[in-house]
């Protein structure tokens, strides 16, 4: 997807993002149609600058590009034993409560916040019930999708992957009203009012539909800094504790264990250290080799090792 | 349970929040165990005064009580044209995804946003998919739940309204892990991050059980102010349209419209003009007399229209 904004042109591929407005606190962004991790890495460093100061920075682009992984941005603040927020808003596939139509995107919200000895809280998360990929993931094995993942053309839930693909959407998270979902609809709206509606940009259906690479994407996108200096002193002990409480929960199948949001990954991580590598399927790997091979960079990828299971 | 808290003297009665840290566009209060309203209203007019120089206000306070309605210090921003927001940690009501045992409270979320006419988005939400108050209606009426709103002692979705209450717990937004529960779970932290964490205050399990009042609560609650003018003009216009998109979708059952956020209570209000007054069930207006009475006030509430329905 990103090879292919670079190809169309439809992406700058030259320039820097600019400050177009700013205080001891806050800063509007012009991305200038930069790929989205060039404008997220300049607005996230400034925010944790503004936030070294004054003990809050609150960055929001426009102009701005896909920028990946939303927890990524979030994470460049614990380095500075900071709090960090990254939300963007994203093309429509989500469809509002009682509604049939999808007039938001997955919306992502992210927080990382750093406890004591290496160890954070880092939350990254749709304000859909999943994300699409999950829905296409299940249509492609023929398995059919819990209920309250997404729902029809007509906008009733339903469980068959095909139907959510074909007309319908995702639904925000809680799933029908009865349980909530126009909380996650809700949530989806503020994250919209921190990007687009703050910054300026494209918002809601009027965002290019995912994929469309037939006018530029102009998204909006908030990065947020929070200084725990500024406030009680002890932040990162008491956070290590909260972690410790939900960790060393009993948990309700002995064989599955309590986590707090970051510990799945960090378990990969471990896992990938472990092993000495990242394992990736053949197929991926085979895949990234013809993508190497068409835009003319290397394709050696550092693959030295085979496992089979 | 205010009057209570001013009665057991678990409360204080005399004296004024104090600040303990500040910069331009932080502090750290002290509630000094006030009520909550006192500790809420004297913090949201700090981070509004922030916003107004230099464009965010972020505000913590320890040492706080029970605030009421999150949604009403929120909104406080709007007079101001600004966006608001407020968190508090609550009495430990909900178990972790995985979990069998409450660890965390409703830890509600509240934003608001300024449209332009008066018109206006305000979420106010737990991050439990519904309140403990809706679970004790459900029993008295003796009906079953939706599945996805509480759990029993052993950590099991159930329907039964009683074993949620008797030793069970509510359940995150989004229910279920497989419909995402965990994500309700990370927002609820996060909501404490903000708060407990961030402030110094009680946290977690440590907070004292609803409605106890032997020792005090020491709550954290946090505070934001945001000035739409630091950023891109505009921004009423744009939020007005995004409302108007979202209203005026066409419904998936044509008797019941798309709402956004704050719709409902809006509408209520319209309501009650239209009624020249806010209708209570005669049950309350009587118990209200009671507890004026008990407490030595007037009894005369300006109930002067008796409606049967």
């Amino acid at each position: 997807m990103y090879v292919k904004d670079i190809q169309t042109g439809i992406c700058e591929k030259h320039g820097e993002p600019a400050v177009e407005k700013e205080s001891a606190a806050t800063a509007l962004v012009d991305g200038r149609n930069l790929l989205g991790p060039v404008v997220g890495n300049f607005c996230m460093e400034l925010a944790v600058k503004k936030a070294r100061d004054v003990g809050v920075g609150w960055v929001v682009a426009h102009g701005s590009n896909h920028y990946g992984i939303a927890g990524y941005y979030a994470m460049q603040a614990l380095k500075e034993n900071m709090i960090g927020m990254s939300f963007t808003n994203t093309s429509p596939l989500v469809v509002p409560t009682r509604g049939k139509e999808c007039t938001l995107g997955t919306n992502p919200i992210s927080v990382a916040a750093p406890a004591a000895d290496g160890d954070s809280l880092v939350l990254d998360m749709a304000t859909s019930a999943v994300a699409i990929g999950k829905v296409e993931l299940y249509e492609r094995r023929g398995d059919p999708i819990p209920e309250g993942w997404g729902c029809d053309a007509r906008g009733q839930l339903t469980t068959e992957p095909g139907r959510v693909l074909g007309g319908g959407g995702l639904v925000p998270l809680g799933g029908s009203e009865a349980t909530g979902g126009y909380k996650g609809f809700g949530l989806g709206m503020m994250v919209e009012v921190f990007c687009g509606i703050l910054a300026g940009a494209q918002y809601s259906k009027n965002i290019r539909t995912w994929k469309e690479t037939s006018r530029v994407a102009d998204l909006g996108q908030c990065f947020v800094a929070i200084n725990p200096e500024n406030f009680a002193p002890g932040f990162s002990e008491r956070l290590s504790d909260l972690l410790r409480i939900q960790r060393g929960l009993n948990p309700a199948n002995p064989d599955i264990p309590v986590l707090v949001a970051g510990d799945p990954e960090r378990m990969h991580m471990k896992m990938c250290e472990e092993m000495g590598g990242i394992p990736y399927h053949m197929n991926v790997v085979n895949y990234m080799n013809q993508c190497a091979q068409k835009v003319g960079v290397s394709t050696l990828l550092p693959c030295d090792r085979l496992i089979s299971n």
